[in-house]
Protein backbone atom coordinates (compact mmCIF):
# COMPACT_ATOMS: atom_id res chain seq x y z
CA UNK A 1 0.00 0.00 0.00
CA UNK A 2 1.66 3.51 -0.76
CA UNK A 3 2.19 5.64 2.33
CA UNK A 4 -0.24 8.56 2.96
CA UNK A 5 0.56 11.72 1.32
CA UNK A 6 0.54 15.60 2.62
CA UNK A 7 0.69 19.54 1.62
CA UNK A 8 1.56 21.91 3.91
CA UNK A 9 -0.17 25.29 3.14
CA UNK A 10 1.95 28.52 5.48
CA UNK A 11 -0.01 31.34 5.86
CA UNK A 12 2.97 33.80 6.12
CA UNK A 13 3.19 37.41 4.60
CA UNK A 14 6.00 37.80 6.64
CA UNK A 15 8.11 34.98 5.04
CA UNK A 16 6.87 36.33 0.96
CA UNK A 17 8.08 39.53 2.44
CA UNK A 18 12.00 37.89 3.18
CA UNK A 19 11.05 39.56 6.74
CA UNK A 20 10.87 36.08 8.78
CA UNK A 21 12.46 32.86 7.99
CA UNK A 22 10.37 29.88 7.97
CA UNK A 23 11.25 27.26 10.33
CA UNK A 24 7.86 24.91 10.71
CA UNK A 25 8.09 23.59 6.90
CA UNK A 26 11.87 22.33 7.67
CA UNK A 27 10.22 20.49 11.03
CA UNK A 28 7.05 18.94 9.75
CA UNK A 29 8.95 17.65 6.73
CA UNK A 30 11.28 15.71 8.87
CA UNK A 31 8.21 14.35 11.29
CA UNK A 32 6.48 13.15 8.54
CA UNK A 33 9.34 11.32 6.79
CA UNK A 34 9.66 9.59 10.24
CA UNK A 35 6.49 8.45 9.64
CA UNK A 36 6.11 7.19 6.48
CA UNK A 37 4.34 9.86 5.54
CA UNK A 38 5.35 11.34 2.10
CA UNK A 39 4.97 15.46 2.30
CA UNK A 40 4.34 16.31 -1.83
CA UNK A 41 3.80 20.11 -1.55
CA UNK A 42 4.07 22.90 0.41
CA UNK A 43 2.51 26.28 -0.62
CA UNK A 44 3.22 30.05 1.27
CA UNK A 45 0.49 32.51 0.38
CA UNK A 46 -0.27 35.68 1.80
CA UNK A 47 -3.01 36.14 4.20
CA UNK A 48 -5.83 37.26 1.75
CA UNK A 49 -9.19 35.38 2.49
CA UNK A 50 -9.48 33.69 -1.10
CA UNK A 51 -6.21 33.17 -1.38
CA UNK A 52 -5.90 30.85 1.56
CA UNK A 53 -9.33 29.17 0.42
CA UNK A 54 -8.30 28.54 -2.97
CA UNK A 55 -5.25 27.13 -1.92
CA UNK A 56 -6.85 25.02 0.56
CA UNK A 57 -9.34 23.39 -1.58
CA UNK A 58 -6.67 22.62 -4.05
CA UNK A 59 -4.54 20.57 -1.64
CA UNK A 60 -7.01 18.76 0.52
CA UNK A 61 -8.53 17.57 -2.93
CA UNK A 62 -5.30 16.37 -3.82
CA UNK A 63 -3.92 14.62 -0.37
CA UNK A 64 -4.43 12.53 2.70
CA UNK A 65 -3.77 15.38 4.53
CA UNK A 66 -3.26 18.85 4.83
CA UNK A 67 -1.36 21.17 7.31
CA UNK A 68 -1.69 24.55 8.13
CA UNK A 69 0.49 27.27 9.78
CA UNK A 70 -0.16 30.40 10.35
CA UNK A 71 -2.99 32.60 10.97
CA UNK A 72 -5.06 30.87 14.13
CA UNK A 73 -4.44 34.33 16.83
CA UNK A 74 -6.00 36.84 18.23
CA UNK A 75 -5.43 39.66 15.88
CA UNK A 76 -7.34 41.36 12.84
CA UNK A 77 -4.41 39.46 10.38
CA UNK A 78 -5.35 36.21 12.20
CA UNK A 79 -8.08 34.83 9.59
CA UNK A 80 -6.94 30.82 8.64
CA UNK A 81 -10.09 29.33 10.69
CA UNK A 82 -12.36 31.57 8.56
CA UNK A 83 -10.81 30.48 5.48
CA UNK A 84 -11.25 26.66 6.52
CA UNK A 85 -15.24 27.40 7.27
CA UNK A 86 -15.27 28.90 3.72
CA UNK A 87 -13.74 26.37 1.92
CA UNK A 88 -15.59 23.33 3.63
CA UNK A 89 -18.44 25.50 3.85
CA UNK A 90 -19.77 25.57 7.32
CA UNK A 91 -20.22 27.76 9.95
CA UNK A 92 -17.70 29.34 12.15
CA UNK A 93 -18.31 30.43 16.19
CA UNK A 94 -16.98 30.16 19.60
CA UNK A 95 -17.43 26.76 20.85
CA UNK A 96 -17.83 25.98 24.47
CA UNK A 97 -14.98 23.47 25.10
CA UNK A 98 -12.47 25.78 23.45
CA UNK A 99 -13.85 28.55 25.38
CA UNK A 100 -13.21 26.46 28.96
CA UNK A 101 -9.97 25.82 27.85
CA UNK A 102 -9.12 29.62 27.12
CA UNK A 103 -11.01 30.73 30.46
CA UNK A 104 -9.16 28.08 32.07
CA UNK A 105 -5.62 29.06 31.19
CA UNK A 106 -6.47 32.82 31.29
CA UNK A 107 -7.75 32.67 34.51
CA UNK A 108 -4.35 30.70 35.94
CA UNK A 109 -2.39 33.09 34.41
CA UNK A 110 -4.05 36.20 35.61
CA UNK A 111 -5.17 37.65 32.48
CA UNK A 112 -8.65 38.51 31.08
CA UNK A 113 -9.57 36.42 28.34
CA UNK A 114 -11.05 39.40 26.59
CA UNK A 115 -12.89 39.64 23.15
CA UNK A 116 -9.93 39.49 21.16
CA UNK A 117 -8.53 36.26 23.03
CA UNK A 118 -12.56 35.14 22.42
CA UNK A 119 -11.62 35.24 18.96
CA UNK A 120 -9.31 31.87 19.57
CA UNK A 121 -12.49 29.59 20.22
CA UNK A 122 -13.80 29.98 17.22
CA UNK A 123 -13.88 26.60 15.37
CA UNK A 124 -15.41 25.55 12.35
CA UNK A 125 -18.53 23.11 12.81
CA UNK A 126 -17.46 19.79 12.82
CA UNK A 127 -13.73 20.53 13.92
CA UNK A 128 -11.77 18.46 16.26
CA UNK A 129 -9.17 20.57 18.89
CA UNK A 130 -5.37 20.25 18.52
CA UNK A 131 -4.23 20.61 22.21
CA UNK A 132 -1.95 22.69 22.42
CA UNK A 133 0.06 22.33 25.95
CA UNK A 134 2.39 26.11 25.44
CA UNK A 135 -0.13 28.46 25.28
CA UNK A 136 -3.95 26.96 25.56
CA UNK A 137 -5.34 28.16 22.73
CA UNK A 138 -6.21 25.28 20.62
CA UNK A 139 -5.73 24.34 16.93
CA UNK A 140 -8.13 22.27 15.04
CA UNK A 141 -8.71 19.30 12.57
CA UNK A 142 -11.49 19.38 10.03
CA UNK A 143 -11.70 16.90 8.09
CA UNK A 144 -8.23 16.09 6.57
CA UNK A 145 -6.83 19.51 6.81
CA UNK A 146 -5.06 20.47 10.24
CA UNK A 147 -4.91 24.09 11.20
CA UNK A 148 -1.86 24.86 13.83
CA UNK A 149 -0.30 27.88 14.89
CA UNK A 150 2.67 29.62 13.32
CA UNK A 151 4.94 30.29 16.48
CA UNK A 152 7.44 27.65 16.13
CA UNK A 153 7.46 26.25 20.15
CA UNK A 154 3.56 26.11 19.42
CA UNK A 155 3.35 24.57 15.85
CA UNK A 156 5.72 21.68 17.29
CA UNK A 157 3.98 20.84 20.03
CA UNK A 158 0.75 20.70 18.18
CA UNK A 159 2.16 18.26 15.89
CA UNK A 160 3.73 16.67 18.45
CA UNK A 161 0.13 16.04 20.09
CA UNK A 162 -1.72 15.58 16.42
CA UNK A 163 0.88 13.11 14.55
CA UNK A 164 0.56 9.19 16.63
CA UNK A 165 -3.36 9.86 15.83
CA UNK A 166 -2.88 9.77 12.09
CA UNK A 167 -1.80 6.43 10.19
CA UNK A 168 1.16 6.35 9.13
CA UNK A 169 3.65 4.46 6.46
CA UNK A 170 6.61 2.93 5.82
CA UNK A 171 9.21 4.89 6.04
CA UNK A 172 11.91 4.71 3.49
CA UNK A 173 15.78 3.46 4.62
CA UNK A 174 18.03 6.52 3.33
CA UNK A 175 21.98 6.21 3.13
CA UNK A 176 24.05 9.67 2.24
CA UNK A 177 27.40 9.60 0.00
CA UNK A 178 28.99 12.71 -0.04
CA UNK A 179 31.09 12.60 -3.15
CA UNK A 180 33.97 15.49 -3.56
CA UNK A 181 33.52 15.67 -7.32
CA UNK A 182 31.42 18.14 -9.58
CA UNK A 183 28.26 16.40 -10.72
CA UNK A 184 29.50 16.34 -13.86
CA UNK A 185 32.14 13.52 -13.30
CA UNK A 186 29.62 11.28 -11.26
CA UNK A 187 26.12 11.77 -13.69
CA UNK A 188 26.66 9.00 -16.04
CA UNK A 189 27.43 6.29 -13.24
CA UNK A 190 24.45 7.86 -11.58
CA UNK A 191 22.23 7.43 -14.81
CA UNK A 192 23.68 3.65 -15.05
CA UNK A 193 22.41 3.31 -11.13
CA UNK A 194 19.17 4.48 -11.17
CA UNK A 195 18.39 2.05 -14.59
CA UNK A 196 19.61 -0.77 -12.52
CA UNK A 197 17.69 -0.24 -9.58
CA UNK A 198 14.39 1.44 -10.45
CA UNK A 199 12.88 0.82 -7.12
CA UNK A 200 15.19 3.15 -5.27
CA UNK A 201 14.71 6.93 -5.40
CA UNK A 202 18.40 8.24 -6.04
CA UNK A 203 19.13 12.14 -5.57
CA UNK A 204 21.42 14.24 -6.59
CA UNK A 205 22.42 17.47 -4.35
CA UNK A 206 25.31 19.29 -5.94
CA UNK A 207 27.40 21.81 -3.13
CA UNK A 208 29.71 24.31 -3.56
CA UNK A 209 32.35 24.73 -0.18
CA UNK A 210 35.69 26.66 -0.61
CA UNK A 211 35.12 26.90 -3.75
CA UNK A 212 35.27 23.24 -5.09
CA UNK A 213 31.77 22.16 -6.02
CA UNK A 214 30.80 18.47 -4.67
CA UNK A 215 27.33 16.07 -4.58
CA UNK A 216 25.57 14.57 -2.17
CA UNK A 217 23.83 11.78 -3.18
CA UNK A 218 20.76 10.12 -1.40
CA UNK A 219 19.56 6.68 -1.90
CA UNK A 220 16.18 6.14 -0.89
CA UNK A 221 13.88 3.17 -0.69
CA UNK A 222 11.55 0.64 0.91
CA UNK A 223 14.47 -2.38 0.94
CA UNK A 224 17.47 -1.48 3.27
CA UNK A 225 19.11 -4.67 1.15
CA UNK A 226 18.71 -2.99 -1.86
CA UNK A 227 19.86 0.60 -0.88
CA UNK A 228 22.52 -0.79 1.16
CA UNK A 229 24.03 -2.63 -2.47
CA UNK A 230 23.55 0.27 -4.08
CA UNK A 231 26.04 2.07 -1.47
CA UNK A 232 28.62 -0.08 -1.97
CA UNK A 233 28.55 -0.02 -5.85
CA UNK A 234 28.42 3.73 -5.55
CA UNK A 235 31.31 3.98 -2.79
CA UNK A 236 33.71 1.60 -5.33
CA UNK A 237 33.09 3.63 -8.12
CA UNK A 238 33.94 7.01 -6.13
CA UNK A 239 36.73 5.64 -3.19
CA UNK A 240 36.90 9.04 -2.27
CA UNK A 241 33.28 9.39 -1.30
CA UNK A 242 32.34 9.74 2.30
CA UNK A 243 29.20 8.14 3.91
CA UNK B 1 -0.24 51.24 -11.06
CA UNK B 2 -0.25 48.48 -8.94
CA UNK B 3 3.68 46.23 -8.28
CA UNK B 4 4.41 43.62 -10.64
CA UNK B 5 3.51 40.18 -8.56
CA UNK B 6 5.72 36.88 -8.55
CA UNK B 7 5.63 33.38 -7.80
CA UNK B 8 8.17 30.94 -6.44
CA UNK B 9 8.91 27.32 -7.81
CA UNK B 10 10.93 25.43 -5.87
CA UNK B 11 12.21 22.41 -7.01
CA UNK B 12 12.79 20.07 -4.45
CA UNK B 13 12.69 16.17 -2.96
CA UNK B 14 15.20 17.18 -0.74
CA UNK B 15 13.63 19.83 0.89
CA UNK B 16 10.02 18.19 1.33
CA UNK B 17 11.97 15.29 2.83
CA UNK B 18 13.36 17.47 6.08
CA UNK B 19 17.36 16.47 4.42
CA UNK B 20 17.81 20.39 3.82
CA UNK B 21 16.46 23.43 4.56
CA UNK B 22 15.76 25.86 1.15
CA UNK B 23 17.81 28.85 1.55
CA UNK B 24 17.03 30.66 -1.76
CA UNK B 25 13.06 31.38 -1.23
CA UNK B 26 14.50 34.12 1.64
CA UNK B 27 17.40 35.34 -0.34
CA UNK B 28 14.36 35.67 -3.12
CA UNK B 29 11.54 37.27 -1.22
CA UNK B 30 14.41 39.51 0.61
CA UNK B 31 15.44 40.80 -3.27
CA UNK B 32 12.03 41.29 -4.75
CA UNK B 33 10.48 43.18 -1.46
CA UNK B 34 13.47 45.95 -2.38
CA UNK B 35 12.61 45.81 -5.96
CA UNK B 36 8.95 46.54 -5.36
CA UNK B 37 8.04 43.23 -6.95
CA UNK B 38 5.46 41.48 -4.81
CA UNK B 39 6.19 37.50 -3.70
CA UNK B 40 2.39 36.46 -3.35
CA UNK B 41 3.14 32.95 -3.45
CA UNK B 42 5.70 29.91 -2.98
CA UNK B 43 5.09 26.86 -4.29
CA UNK B 44 7.95 23.37 -3.24
CA UNK B 45 7.11 20.32 -5.37
CA UNK B 46 8.74 17.18 -5.53
CA UNK B 47 11.01 16.40 -8.63
CA UNK B 48 8.42 14.63 -10.67
CA UNK B 49 7.52 15.94 -13.91
CA UNK B 50 3.99 16.40 -14.07
CA UNK B 51 3.58 17.84 -11.21
CA UNK B 52 6.34 20.46 -12.21
CA UNK B 53 4.36 21.22 -15.35
CA UNK B 54 1.40 21.23 -13.34
CA UNK B 55 2.72 24.31 -10.93
CA UNK B 56 4.25 25.77 -13.43
CA UNK B 57 1.36 26.43 -15.68
CA UNK B 58 -0.66 27.46 -12.50
CA UNK B 59 1.76 30.07 -11.01
CA UNK B 60 3.17 31.54 -15.26
CA UNK B 61 -0.81 32.69 -15.43
CA UNK B 62 -1.52 34.18 -12.21
CA UNK B 63 1.63 36.20 -11.69
CA UNK B 64 3.56 38.44 -13.68
CA UNK B 65 6.77 36.59 -12.79
CA UNK B 66 7.69 33.10 -12.15
CA UNK B 67 11.17 32.01 -10.26
CA UNK B 68 12.30 28.61 -10.12
CA UNK B 69 15.26 27.47 -8.26
CA UNK B 70 16.35 23.58 -8.90
CA UNK B 71 16.66 21.02 -10.86
CA UNK B 72 18.72 22.40 -13.87
CA UNK B 73 22.36 20.52 -13.62
CA UNK B 74 23.89 17.40 -15.42
CA UNK B 75 22.38 14.69 -13.19
CA UNK B 76 19.54 12.50 -14.19
CA UNK B 77 17.07 13.83 -11.99
CA UNK B 78 17.31 16.95 -13.23
CA UNK B 79 14.54 17.40 -15.21
CA UNK B 80 13.63 21.51 -14.89
CA UNK B 81 14.10 22.23 -18.26
CA UNK B 82 12.14 19.52 -19.75
CA UNK B 83 9.48 20.36 -17.53
CA UNK B 84 9.70 24.05 -18.41
CA UNK B 85 9.76 23.25 -22.90
CA UNK B 86 6.41 20.84 -21.38
CA UNK B 87 4.65 23.44 -19.92
CA UNK B 88 5.59 26.05 -22.87
CA UNK B 89 4.56 23.41 -25.57
CA UNK B 90 8.32 24.44 -27.14
CA UNK B 91 11.21 22.05 -28.23
CA UNK B 92 14.41 21.28 -26.08
CA UNK B 93 18.07 20.85 -27.62
CA UNK B 94 21.26 21.59 -26.88
CA UNK B 95 22.02 25.41 -28.25
CA UNK B 96 25.01 26.44 -29.91
CA UNK B 97 25.36 29.74 -27.54
CA UNK B 98 25.14 27.90 -24.32
CA UNK B 99 27.16 24.79 -25.01
CA UNK B 100 30.09 27.65 -26.29
CA UNK B 101 30.05 28.83 -22.73
CA UNK B 102 30.30 25.46 -21.19
CA UNK B 103 33.15 24.76 -24.10
CA UNK B 104 34.89 27.62 -22.68
CA UNK B 105 34.57 27.25 -18.86
CA UNK B 106 35.67 23.42 -18.94
CA UNK B 107 38.45 24.25 -21.33
CA UNK B 108 39.74 26.85 -18.66
CA UNK B 109 38.95 24.65 -15.75
CA UNK B 110 40.73 21.82 -17.67
CA UNK B 111 37.67 18.88 -17.36
CA UNK B 112 36.15 17.28 -19.73
CA UNK B 113 32.90 18.84 -21.52
CA UNK B 114 31.22 15.54 -21.31
CA UNK B 115 27.33 14.12 -22.22
CA UNK B 116 25.90 14.99 -18.84
CA UNK B 117 27.13 18.24 -18.66
CA UNK B 118 26.19 19.15 -21.95
CA UNK B 119 23.08 18.66 -20.75
CA UNK B 120 22.77 21.58 -18.89
CA UNK B 121 23.15 23.59 -22.66
CA UNK B 122 19.65 21.95 -23.72
CA UNK B 123 17.62 25.36 -23.72
CA UNK B 124 14.10 25.54 -24.36
CA UNK B 125 13.05 27.27 -27.98
CA UNK B 126 12.84 30.84 -27.57
CA UNK B 127 14.61 31.32 -24.27
CA UNK B 128 17.08 33.84 -23.45
CA UNK B 129 19.95 32.84 -20.92
CA UNK B 130 20.45 33.85 -17.56
CA UNK B 131 24.95 34.64 -16.64
CA UNK B 132 26.20 32.35 -14.73
CA UNK B 133 29.39 33.65 -13.17
CA UNK B 134 30.11 30.96 -10.54
CA UNK B 135 30.11 27.94 -12.18
CA UNK B 136 29.14 29.13 -15.92
CA UNK B 137 26.19 26.39 -16.54
CA UNK B 138 23.30 28.96 -17.67
CA UNK B 139 19.64 30.20 -16.46
CA UNK B 140 17.31 31.16 -18.79
CA UNK B 141 14.14 32.70 -19.08
CA UNK B 142 11.51 31.54 -21.19
CA UNK B 143 7.86 34.29 -21.44
CA UNK B 144 7.63 35.12 -17.63
CA UNK B 145 9.55 32.20 -15.88
CA UNK B 146 12.65 32.76 -15.10
CA UNK B 147 14.69 29.42 -14.55
CA UNK B 148 18.05 29.19 -11.99
CA UNK B 149 20.08 26.61 -10.22
CA UNK B 150 19.69 25.20 -6.77
CA UNK B 151 22.45 25.76 -5.49
CA UNK B 152 22.67 29.15 -3.39
CA UNK B 153 25.77 30.63 -4.29
CA UNK B 154 24.78 30.00 -7.91
CA UNK B 155 20.91 30.77 -7.40
CA UNK B 156 22.28 34.20 -6.35
CA UNK B 157 24.55 34.70 -8.78
CA UNK B 158 21.95 34.41 -11.06
CA UNK B 159 19.03 36.50 -9.53
CA UNK B 160 21.81 39.52 -9.14
CA UNK B 161 22.06 38.88 -12.90
CA UNK B 162 18.45 39.06 -13.83
CA UNK B 163 16.92 41.80 -11.46
CA UNK B 164 18.42 44.37 -12.51
CA UNK B 165 16.42 43.89 -16.44
CA UNK B 166 13.02 43.40 -14.69
CA UNK B 167 10.46 46.40 -14.04
CA UNK B 168 10.05 46.64 -10.49
CA UNK B 169 7.74 48.31 -8.40
CA UNK B 170 7.20 50.85 -5.53
CA UNK B 171 9.36 49.79 -2.67
CA UNK B 172 6.75 49.60 0.45
CA UNK B 173 8.22 52.06 3.15
CA UNK B 174 8.13 49.89 6.30
CA UNK B 175 8.44 50.57 10.44
CA UNK B 176 8.51 47.65 12.86
CA UNK B 177 7.82 47.63 16.68
CA UNK B 178 8.24 45.30 18.86
CA UNK B 179 5.80 44.91 21.66
CA UNK B 180 6.47 42.87 24.52
CA UNK B 181 2.97 41.81 25.46
CA UNK B 182 0.75 38.91 24.24
CA UNK B 183 -1.61 39.31 21.41
CA UNK B 184 -4.25 39.10 23.39
CA UNK B 185 -3.23 42.37 25.13
CA UNK B 186 -2.83 44.34 21.70
CA UNK B 187 -5.46 43.07 19.35
CA UNK B 188 -7.75 45.23 19.90
CA UNK B 189 -5.73 48.88 19.60
CA UNK B 190 -4.06 47.06 16.55
CA UNK B 191 -7.91 46.41 14.87
CA UNK B 192 -8.85 50.17 15.26
CA UNK B 193 -5.56 51.04 14.24
CA UNK B 194 -6.02 49.06 10.67
CA UNK B 195 -9.45 50.63 10.62
CA UNK B 196 -7.95 54.07 10.67
CA UNK B 197 -5.78 53.32 8.11
CA UNK B 198 -6.73 51.17 5.73
CA UNK B 199 -4.23 52.35 3.27
CA UNK B 200 -1.56 50.39 5.34
CA UNK B 201 -0.79 46.60 5.93
CA UNK B 202 -0.67 45.89 9.74
CA UNK B 203 0.62 42.31 10.70
CA UNK B 204 1.47 41.19 13.50
CA UNK B 205 3.45 38.42 14.47
CA UNK B 206 3.52 36.59 17.91
CA UNK B 207 6.96 35.26 19.37
CA UNK B 208 7.70 33.33 22.65
CA UNK B 209 10.63 34.61 24.26
CA UNK B 210 12.16 32.48 27.52
CA UNK B 211 8.97 31.51 28.29
CA UNK B 212 7.73 35.15 27.50
CA UNK B 213 5.11 35.88 24.73
CA UNK B 214 5.51 39.56 22.77
CA UNK B 215 4.60 40.78 19.45
CA UNK B 216 6.44 41.72 16.44
CA UNK B 217 3.85 44.41 14.71
CA UNK B 218 4.85 45.40 11.41
CA UNK B 219 3.34 48.89 9.41
CA UNK B 220 3.50 48.94 5.93
CA UNK B 221 2.26 51.58 3.07
CA UNK B 222 3.32 53.58 -0.09
CA UNK B 223 3.75 56.68 1.90
CA UNK B 224 6.46 57.15 4.66
CA UNK B 225 3.94 59.82 6.12
CA UNK B 226 1.05 57.14 6.83
CA UNK B 227 3.67 54.76 8.03
CA UNK B 228 5.11 57.13 10.68
CA UNK B 229 1.93 58.27 11.98
CA UNK B 230 0.16 55.19 12.72
CA UNK B 231 3.82 53.74 14.66
CA UNK B 232 3.88 57.54 16.98
CA UNK B 233 0.27 56.04 17.85
CA UNK B 234 1.53 52.78 18.34
CA UNK B 235 3.94 53.83 20.44
CA UNK B 236 1.90 56.40 22.33
CA UNK B 237 -0.67 53.22 23.50
CA UNK B 238 1.95 50.86 24.34
CA UNK B 239 5.33 52.89 25.92
CA UNK B 240 6.81 49.65 26.58
CA UNK B 241 7.44 48.91 22.76
CA UNK B 242 10.85 49.01 20.95
CA UNK B 243 11.23 50.03 17.54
Amino acid sequence: MPNPTAAMLVIGDEILSGRTRDANMHYLAGELTQRGIDLMEVRIVTDQHDRIVAALNDLRAGHDHVFTSGGIGPTHDDITADAVAAAFGVALGIRDDARAILAEHYQRTGLELNAARLRMARIPEGACLIENPVSAAPGFSLGNVHVMAGVPAVFQAMVAALLPGLAGGAALYAQNLTIPRGEGEIATDLQALANDYPQLSIGCYPYQRDGAFGANVVIRGAEKADVDAALVRLSELFPEAMA
